[in-house]
């Protein structure tokens, strides 16, 4: 099972970034190839009913295993990326954090109206960067096909905060409680 | 010809991120998955005679073709990230830029000592970005077996930095004038 073997390589990291936190570091799967393919097999399972023609991937970590599924699966990549990062026009998206607030961009020529978009991070957590990411392809022209994390954080049930994109999210791993 | 391919596909973005820089976009790349498998091609036939353990990719962009390289080869791959990103302990070294300095981590588990690593970025500029990951990894004692880029501007003359490191610079495509 996929899922036991990321369980048993993300790290827990307490108090990072801040007092408090527990923190799933993803680098010791990333040094280990055999289980990434299994990762990406995994995704591509979970997919092959869901109809999508873009992969996006918000920055950074959502760059690795969204540029791999793209690959793999023969679709476009799409960059999401924080504000002043990308080089051509951009639409943006704010979105608030515990303190102040963070804005992400998309070029505006990322896809057509239409265009059916495979939303990826590595983790879903409280769901603040996903939402304003689904926005921002809305905004586009773009649907929510589908989303997919190689982790997700249950315990802060944000799944509800993405229905309204869309009701097919994919995580390799659940943590039900910190 | 992977290059001449690339060459038609890059984009020139005039005055990003600040007036009188032209900025290489490969955004409209990362579009196309059969010139990206081309381009992954044209990476492995470039490091088949170069030994090498593992891959260190540069935050953002290097964690693109980086990990993609990494899985193609079925190596490890290292991610080097900007100061505060990375969760466990970390070494960490500074770099001047044209105004202040910006600092980049590892972690110190990333490998052992005596390993080979093959460094990838999106693009080789200045090389300030590169050098100071270079010192990261040999702190770390390890050995620098190449350098891989999908784009270099030869212009900067900026291999010459590199070549106390590791004399095997690979880059897909190489402008020669600005």
């Amino acid at each position: 099972m996929i899922e036991e073997k990321l369980k048993t390589i993300i790290r827990d990291i307490h108090d990072f970034p801040k007092p408090g936190i527990v923190f799933k570091d993803i680098t010791p799967l990333l040094q280990h190839p055999e289980i990434v393919a299994e990762a990406v097999e995994a995704f591509a399972d979970g997919l092959k009913d869901v109809e999508f023609d873009v992969i996006a991937g918000i920055e950074s970590r959502g760059f690795l295993f969204g540029f791999l599924l793209a690959q793999k699966l023969n679709k476009p990549f799409i960059p999401i990326r924080k504000q002043g990062k990308l080089p051509f026009h951009c639409i943006s998206e704010s979105y608030k954090l515990e303190y102040g607030q963070a804005t992400i961009e998309m070029h505006e020529d990322a896809f057509l109206p239409g265009t059916k978009v495979l939303v990826h991070d590595d983790l879903l957590a409280t769901g603040g960067t996903v939402v304003a990411a689904s926005k921002l392809i809305e905004k586009l022209g773009g649907e929510i096909a589908a989303y997919c994390f190689v982790i997700s954080l249950d315990f802060l049930n944000s799944a509800g905060r993405l229905s309204r994109f869309s009701e097919n999210v994919i995580s390799l791993v659940r943590y039900q409680e910190e």
